[in-house]
C-alpha cells in the first residue's frame, strides 16, 4: 500500500490559485486520483485536468467513480456510509502505486471538505500531508475587495443547512455561508443586513452581486437561475454583515 | 498618482505559499512597497525580500517606515489615526510610480489585516485588486492535518482580545483564535476542550502542540516562551474544539 497521501488544495477553479508548493506536489506525485462525478460535472473534471497540466505534472492519472448516497439513511449515517464507500474506491485506485499519491481538493482540504475524513478510513493508514489552498470565501472577499471581518470583530462561518435550521447566529456581525444550494439568505429578515455574493469565483464565468439584502436578494436569485441555466451547475458563496 | 494597487496575500512566511497569480502580480508590478517595522523585525523583512526574489520580480522596491500608535487614544481612534498616518506614508512612497504598485500582505488581505482599510484612505482612490493568500489558520490545520469544522458544524473565528473580553462563544463547537499575543486560552475553563496550536506555521521554525487543553495549556506556554527567546518574536494561532 502507499505510504504518502498528499491532499492538495487547488483553489476555486482558477489554475492560478494553485500555490508553489501545491504545484510542486502535483509534479512530484507518482499518481493523481481524479474523481468522475457523473453527468453535468464535465466542467469540473476539465478544470482538474487543466490544473494538473498547468503545474507541469507527468503523474499517472487514475480515475474513480463517486458512489451514490443512500437517501433512506439519516444524515450522519448517510455521510459516514458514503465516506466508507469512497475510501474503498480510493484503496482500489491506490493499488500498485510506488510513490506519493495526490488528490486535488477544491478550495482548502480543511474547510467543509470530506477528503481528510475519508483518508482517515484507509487501512493501513498512509502518511497524510495537507497543502492549503484558496477557499471560495477568500475568492469572494478578494473579488469584492472587502475585509472578511470588522475591526477586531468575530466571524461566523456556517453552512446553508445551519442557517436554515438555526437562523442568524446570536450576537453575530459577520456571517459567511458555504455549501448552500438553496439561497438560504431568503429565510432571514433582511433589515440591517448587507450581502456580498459570488458564483464561479475566480473563474472567467465569475458573477458578483452586493448590496442591502432587502434589495439584492431578488437580484441574486435571478443571477443564480441564469447561471445555472447557462452552465448546468452552480457553485456560490456569500457574506452577510449586520450594520 | 497610481491607478492600480495590488494587495498580494503571501501566506505565512513560506515562499512556497505564494499562488501562481500572486507571483505573477509581483513580476508585473512596477513598484513594490515594503515596510520597515523597526528593530527585532528583520526576519520579517528578510522573508518579504526572499518572496519577491523567489517570484522572479524585477520591480523597484520602495521602503517606508511604520508609524507608532498613540497609546493615549481610545482603541478605535488609535487604530483610525494610525491607518491615516500609514496611508499618508504610502502616498509618499507611491509618488512617481508609472505602473501597478504591489504590497505584500501576510496571510490573506481579507482576514484580520488592515491593508484594505488603509487603501480606502488614499486620495485619489486607486483601483485596488486583491490576490488571496494562505492564512495562518489554513497553515495550522494543514500542519496538524485536521479539518477546521466538524461535519456541517459552524466555525467561530475571533481575536485573542475578543476571547478575553467575552469568553467562549455561546453554542460554539469550533473556535479559531488569531491575533492573540497573550495566550488567552488560559482564561477558559479547560474541561471538554481540545487545542491545536502552532507557531511559525509553514516555516522551518514551525512548532506544533495539540491535546486536551487541561494538559496542553502549560506545554504551549512553555513552547511560546522558548520560541520567543530563540527568535525575539513569535506569531502563533490556535484552534479549540468542544467535544
Amino acid at each position: 500500500m502507499i505510504s504518502d497521501l498528499w491532499l492538495v488544495g487547488i483553489g476555486t477553479g482558477n489554475p492560478d490559485h494553485l500555490t508553489m508548493e501545491g504545484a510542486r506536489a502535483l509534479r512530484e506525485a507518482d499518481r493523481i486520483l481524479v474523481p468522475r462525478k457523473g453527468p453535468g460535472k464535465d466542467d469540473l473534471a476539465a478544470i482538474r485536468h487543466r490544473i494538473i497540466e498547468s503545474a507541469g505534472s507527468q503523474a499517472e492519472i487514475v480515475h474513480f467513480d463517486y458512489p451514490v448516497r443512500d437517501p433512506s439513511l439519516p444524515y450522519q449515517d448517510r455521510v459516514a456510509r458514503w465516506h466508507d464507500e469512497i475510501a474503498h474506491r480510493w484503496s482500489k485506485a491506490l493499488e500498485g502505486a510506488s510513490g506519493p499519491v495526490a488528490l486535488l481538493v477544491w478550495g482548502d482540504p480543511s474547510l467543509y471538505d470530506s477528503t481528510l475524513r475519508i483518508a482517515e478510513r484507509l487501512d493501513p493508514q498512509p502518511h497524510t500531508r495537507v497543502f492549503p489552498g484558496i477557499t471560495s470565501l477568500q475568492a469572494l472577499t478578494a473579488a469584492h475587495a472587502i475585509p472578511l471581518n470588522t475591526i477586531n470583530g468575530p466571524i461566523h462561518i456556517l453552512t446553508g443547512r445551519n442557517l436554515r435550521d438555526h437562523g442568524w447566529p446570536k450576537d453575530a456581525t459577520t456571517v459567511a455561508v458555504m455549501l448552500d444550494g438553496e439561497a438560504s439568505f431568503q429565510h432571514l429578515a433582511p433589515q440591517g443586513l448587507t450581502i456580498w455574493w459570488g458564483a464561479f469565483l475566480g473563474m472567467p464565468e465569475q458573477v458578483l452581486q452586493a448590496g442591502p439584502l432587502a434589495v439584492a436578494s431578488d437580484q441574486i436569485i435571478k443571477a443564480r437561475q441564469a447561471a445555472r441555466t447557462r452552465h448546468g451547475w452552480l457553485m456560490d458563496t456569500y457574506l452577510l454583515r449586520r450594520e
